[in-house]
């Protein structure tokens, strides 16, 4: 496995795998590689001839005030987790060479981000947008993999790439989840003994959820009040939202009729967590 | 010469020319050719294999109370003189081939949109990066060609292409202008005659500037003022602009040094036109 931290070295790397007809799968990443990301990885190598992974912890995305400076890193770990599952090719830049002096451009996707982690962290996802399409135009790649644990993160690339004529098919990969239920993520490692126990409610309460809409109730209403109920009741847990609506299109839901997706948001000490389902 | 209104037909058209090992040329116009335009189709015949035009007058570029309604569009003309300079193919979508229901996304160059068009028609530059974004996505030129006489859009797409990581060089083509001096544009059609007339008013006075730096005159705030003297002693011009930045960053300049943009726009009847001059 090959680790590139320039940009014309990957460009070369991929044309060299181009040369020979392979198809190329890039999974973009903040690194702190867990097993959601080597999800992403086993599912790209399935479907791609050449695999391409990006570690690259994107100050565009971070507010101020949040863990960009604290955001878990390790180079040496993650790329030997990537090599584990076959991966050939690194892509670990600077931020320098993603952002250089007099840096202007950014992506906006309108409407879809205006909720949910959107609201709540303002230029979040264009910082996400922004960057994911550069690699997309560095990379070109013909699938690009995505996990559903960052629901509203998969819509935003997905209608960025049709919007913008972006030739990637934007693969959406499940969640991965610890035996107890947790969604892995990255940002686990902030949790505390006590916290990484009661931040099994954040899966719990969907699971009720759930539960609830396959015993009849339609009512988003309620089904949110459920949620929002259960997590009051876990101390350590601070809901930031609990929200539902229509998937794909993030509109309002009343009754559930079509595809819904209950997403959350709970910080839980330095940790702020978020999962879905969709109902 | 073909010409196409989706977007799958002149990808087609694309790969096939690529098959043939040719190199592509994209030249984005709204149309209402001028000669301006074919000399930036010249220009890409000269560099390129295969060269396509679009003909897109882009809803999103205009502001409200801007000319988008009115705006000249004869695509039988436009197609014979893009065919007269051996154009490959006219790229001539409808306005919801490019912007489908539901469509989001939009592309941000901050800073150098601040000032000149960008202060006055706000959102315009938006909409130009996004579409032509776009256009670059869906041709994916090795060359797109555009008009000095639209400089500030020339650096604004420059640096998109760059920050945005798109492999295509943006080629600047000096502006064409009439045998009086008067900067070729499809939106001369709105001048009445003595309008026409009044209108060289915005090329002599670059000109008398550039005589001025010439003679030794590097006071930034003092050309500025001998060409906002000039054009206010023309009765049908209403002045928008006239300003002097640094060439290309667009920085305010008080002694002028290194290149320089003295750029204008001016209002005279239904048109509001722009010239400029690099000092």
């Amino acid at each position: 496995m090959l680790i590139f931290h320039d940009i014309a070295e990957i460009r070369e790397f991929v044309r060299q795998a181009r040369g020979k007809g392979h198809s190329i799968g890039l999974v973009p990443t903040m690194g702190y590689l867990h097993e959601g990301h080597l999800s992403l990885m086993r599912q790209a190598k399935k479907q791609c001839d050449t695999v391409i992974i990006s570690i690259f912890v994107n100050p565009t995305q971070f507010g101020p005030g949040e863990d960009l400076a604290s955001y878990p890193r390790d180079l040496d770990r993650d790329a030997a987790m990537a090599e584990g599952v076959g991966v050939d090719a690194v892509f670990n830049p600077a931020a320098a060479e993603i952002y250089p002096p007099g840096y202007s451009t950014y992506i906006d996707v309108e409407r879809i981000t205006e909720k949910l982690c959107g609201a709540s962290r303002p230029g979040h996802f264009r910082g996400v947008a922004t960057v994911v399409a550069k690699l997309f135009n560095i990379v070109k790649p013909d699938y690009a993999f995505f996990g559903q644990k960052d629901a509203q993160q998969v819509l935003v690339i997905k209608r960025m790439a049709a919007d913008l004529n972006m030739e990637v098919e934007v693969v959406t990969v499940p969640t991965v989840r610890e035996p107890n239920g947790l969604a892995m993520s990255s940002r686990n490692v902030y949790l505390e003994p006590d916290q990484r126990q009661a931040a099994l409610i954040l899966s719990s309460s969907l699971n009720r959820a759930a539960a609830a809409v396959r015993s009849g109730e339609r009512d988003a209403a309620k089904i949110r009040q459920l949620v929002i109920d259960l997590i009051k009741a876990e101390p350590l847990a601070e809901i930031d939202y609990v929200e539902i609506y229509s998937h794909p299109d993030l509109e309002p839901v009343e009754v559930i009729k079509g595809p819904a997706l209950l997403a959350l948001a709970v910080k839980m000490g330095r940790a702020r967590l978020i999962d879905n389902i969709i109902l």
